[in-house]
């Protein structure tokens, strides 16, 4: 493994440290058992976009593992801190918060010491007036791996278990071939519906009404949630409900938004080829003119 | 978070290290994602019981998770190292096999440098010569939240995403009053049957058949397969097949099986007493003897 001394830090409990020593103990049941929240978020000129959002759901994830005072009160400060230290104005930005170290095996501990984990990456800023963060529309590919049911693992809480994403995004790896490299994976929950991407959200247009899973077995995304806001005062319908690869592989338009991704159009779902269109743009316009607003 | 200096020593990327600086980075799949395989066994008299299936199953699980080389050749030294720096000869030992650190973010790159981390605890011989790990019989709550569908995360995978087990246990904490202390949770499969414990595999005696949960939506334990081994010799039939929670509450006996807890009598199950019995006593006799046989 080459970790580069380059200058980056990140804020581990308090304290902000060279990347090579942030580190957390082996016990750490973040690590043991994936028992932790977290959120990935946006900083567009040194503000996190959509910041009460994030933290609003981070503190239910944290509510939802049973340890509801683990948010630090200066976790806006920490993540500017992060922010500063490292000279980012645009950047990404994860918070994870374990329930630490404690005796003892798989049972949680009432006391819960958390730790407390700030990490930072540059991102230039995205929309119509910025750089993509990707390279091009989505290659989508529906996959066998469904999503986890909110009856085993509640849907709206972000943790670090994250494997079911893992491998429907290792299923991608066995599908490519030289011409065809879907990057990212479609799931759909164990009934058959259409769920959610790997690290997105879906929306899709048919019949001129703009269309998206509705909350269940999905995670619901600040993204998400910002979309379907802006969408509200257009002059199109909107509507959440549940749908099966064959409403999606037939839509006229479709993209996939996410805090990193933004608005991104979908070229192809399965192979089929889809596309943005003139709802998808100016989605991605009135996202980028909220982002400006917000945040410049 | 307290941690003592107390001459433990872990065994992580190759190294002895004491338990203060054993730690993994906060980037590591492991810590970010719990994008890791592990196995929990005992050492009896400082052999490792039933390695051979424990190394299969890490070896498959690190497959599953699309890192088939990432078992080191030496595993077994470093386990036989960790075990005597700590002058252990009883003791639970931990193996963690993480994809480490990688560049980008969810998406699994093909070439893994993994992160292997064993922990060791001291832990008395069981069975009916030793010191019971558990303090008595198990009192069993079965839960709300249900296990992870094999669809969603392949069901004979054993990995850093416990959070399933973590939120089947905080249930019991709900459920716990002065006069009824659950330690065990019972989960059942999306479809409503009995499944497993969230570390322990179930085992109930009825109409003098011995009676377990077949592979499916479960996790089949390695004690649990031993002591399938075991009944097959003895005069009374084996069956697995679906069960719904009537039919265990019902039971003449039950137990749990698991590495720590070996074979555990259930005292009661949502209230109901069930107790130990003569199959559950032969059965712990003819475990105990395997141990014996196997490791001394």
């Amino acid at each position: 493994m080459t970790r580069d001394t380059d200058g980056v830090q990140y804020h581990v409990d308090g304290e902000l440290l060279p990347r090579e020593e942030a580190t957390v103990p082996v016990e750490d049941r973040g690590f043991r058992y994936g028992d932790a929240a977290f959120e990935t978020m946006r900083a567009y000129g040194g503000e996190v976009f959509e910041w009460n959002r994030h933290a609003a759901r981070l503190a239910r994830t944290c509510e939802t593992l049973g340890m509801p005072g683990a948010v630090p009160g200066d976790l806006p400060l920490r993540v500017a801190e992060t922010l500063d230290t490292n000279d980012l104005a645009d950047a990404r930005v994860r918070i994870s918060i374990t329930r630490g170290v404690q005796p003892g095996t798989l049972t949680p501990q009432e006391e819960v010491d958390p730790t407390v984990v700030v990490t930072v990456e540059a991102l230039p800023r995205g929309g119509l007036d910025g750089e993509d963060v990707w390279d091009g529309p989505a290659v989508v590919q529906s996959v066998r791996t469904r999503r986890v049911p909110d009856a085993s693992l509640p849907a709206d809480a972000k943790t670090h278990n994250y494997l079911n994403g893992v491998l429907a995004r290792l299923e991608l790896r066995r599908a490519a071939n030289d011409s065809y490299r879907p990057d990212e994976a479609l799931l759909r929950d164990v009934e058959g519906r259409v769920a959610e991407g790997a690290t997105s959200n879906l929306f899709f247009v048919a019949d001129g009404t703009l269309r998206t899973p509705e909350a269940g077995d999905l995670f619901p995304g600040v993204t998400r949630e910002v979309v379907l806001e802006l969408a509200e005062d257009e002059p199109f319908p909107v509507e959440t409900g549940a749908y099966d690869l064959d409403d999606v592989r037939d839509a006229d338009e479709a993209f996939l938004t996410s805090s990193t991704w933004e608005v991104r159009p979908i070229e192809s779902i399965d192979g089929i080829a889809v596309g943005g269109g003139p709802i998808t743009e100016l989605l991605r316009r009135l996202y980028d003119e909220r982002v400006e607003e917000r945040c410049y």
